[in-house]
């Protein structure tokens, strides 16, 4: 079985990415007939703008890390492909979790629907982090430009994330609002410190 | 009439496949005001989640053949053009019946809503198999560089695609659940392994 | 004032085609709760289908013609991006009237939403003629490697393109659904015989 | 920490441009059933059509801005990732406001729906704004071969633009409409004529 370039590969994704994350505002809206002024009903809307704002960042970031990995991956074959697809699927399915946490925080179901969100959040990490165990692991599909070093540093920055990001369903048992709250502060803090800056000499560049 | 080069042809198509594919989210949503717990909800949406998954990966790896075979096509013209936007165009379409069977599977009209998702991934098989034989008899558009017995391979591969779509048809009459499981199956297993994993050699790299 | 180049329109156009296309299928809906059976309600949906396989031609033809074109014109200047930005303002509008005509169709309303529909394209047609008579008069944005004669060539190609979108619009007092049909043979037989077929010596290939 | 190239940004940031302006149309609809002729509905929905163009032009101005900076900018760091990122997390919130504004405009709710909107707009301006001062202040992050007069004139042609859309947060409190009305004003005439058109030799090209 012959492997394949990735560009293919690169171009699907990107789409996947940049049309989920503008998804997203699909999913926030105005009640009408209105029960209160539009400007009240606005600031009560803060439940969906938070989750806008987290699952955007999210994806953004999730797209400049695949970017980065797949700038490190030489070939793709058929395993690759597949979970390339499964982990695409889950990040295409997050504004569905999204609309939920927009619509249900701070009210009856904030828990299921904050558990349907972190689950789905955790589900996309765990295939990330397989994705890129296959791709590394005895330098599988790695380009042979890659210093060992560089595969490493990734290997170690990327550890921590599934867990993380399973953490955070636990999180939610006690607090769904601090769940969110977590999953913003990884995507804004904890991820673009992680892959993208990998310094070329192995060590990682936080 | 000149002939024209194939990049056009595969930038718009590239969009669609992306598009179509992140839009099937929108289909998915928990009717309010809820009857139910909201996990209890969630978790009886199976049908939808099902549906989607169908649908993402027939579209992803439809999309990974599609620029294969564009690979090998060396040049469009005015046939292949109207086939290829026909074919795009059922493409784009799938997201409606994905909705009908997100919505009816396991509930009064589920035969009309799997039969009207069957019949729209078989009139796609049967367009992606016209386009194909068109560029491919005699060679009509395929790029000179390419050897005969990766054509072949391609056709011979191919060849029980639409047969199987069809099949699918059929199979809705007897189970329409059993239809979507065998979508889902196709996608997941035969159609990786036709087209786009064709030894360069010419034979199937199955 | 500076001139520009024409790839950043050029992607930019790319994105708002291939998305004006695939939007156009979240316009089909079946209005719960049914009235008929499934299968009943699907096959009284024509005038969506109808509707959808119009707007879904008309914008991938329209796509490939405007692609061609910027390959002829060598630079932009700010007039060209402004009737250029109004033009994809029209192309993005089409999944509005769109939605009107598959909604009222064969119900009261039709004439006015077929005209709406109409006049969108009417519109469309003449800003894109405009962009072009801009473009081309005196070669004032044409590359200089392309023969005058191409240029001439598609010049005539595209004159009846806006005074046919215009007769629809006409056509729509004498019969609506006349006139979906014209607006369907036009993006099936017309324009994809015009600027795209042009032979490189000036002729027309008709 | 190692600084990357724009390329990835630039895709993922081309992909949220052109998705935000195509998805505005999704938020115009005619509320059913209908209260008079569908006519008379369609012309009493200008509050839509005028939110449209405005928010269609602004995206599309915006995106060719955002091209031609990039094209200065020579090296992305963490820090203009995340301020690019927050910028884009606003241009992609533009199409609900938009709604807000069709929906309203001419109706109770109308001077909160428009100052949405305009707060919106002068977010997405300040951190536009912040974007370009980032990158340019000591060159920090532009490419070499710039001349700083170039830069010099972006700057200055940038100055009025986040003054212009807090003006225009004011103007909302005098008269909604007006505001709207300022809003496409800008985007159709003195948004194109700053950065884009900067002569090269360092003088700003209106």
């Amino acid at each position: 079985v012959d492997d394949v370039g990735t560009a293919r590969v690169e171009t699907f994704s990107d789409g996947v990415f940049a049309i989920a994350a503008t998804l997203l505002i699909l999913e926030i809206g105005v009640a009408t007939p209105l029960h209160h002024s539009l400007g009240h009903e606005l600031l009560h809307l803060w439940p969906s703008y938070l989750a806008y704002v987290t699952s955007f960042l999210t994806i953004a970031i999730l797209w400049v890390n695949h970017h980065e990995v797949f700038s490190l991956i030489g070939r793709a074959d058929r395993t690759l492909l597949f979970v390339n697809s499964l982990f695409l699927l889950v990040v295409a399915f997050i504004p569905f979790p999204t609309r939920l946490v927009a619509e249900f925080l701070n009210k009856t179901g904030e828990r299921d629907a904050v558990l349907a969100y972190s689950i789905t959040l955790a589900l996309m990490a765990v295939l990330y982090n397989l994705l890129w165990r296959y791709a590394s692991s005895n330098r599988r599909l790695i380009a042979e430009a890659v210093p060992q070093a560089h595969v490493d540093a990734i290997t170690r920055a990327f550890r921590p994330g599934w867990i993380l990001y399973l953490g955070i369903v636990a999180l939610v048992f006690a607090s769904p609002i601090a769940a969110v709250a977590m999953t913003l502060a990884l995507a804004a803090f904890y991820v673009p410190s992680s892959a993208l800056w990998v310094r070329k000499d192995g060590s990682a560049g936080m």
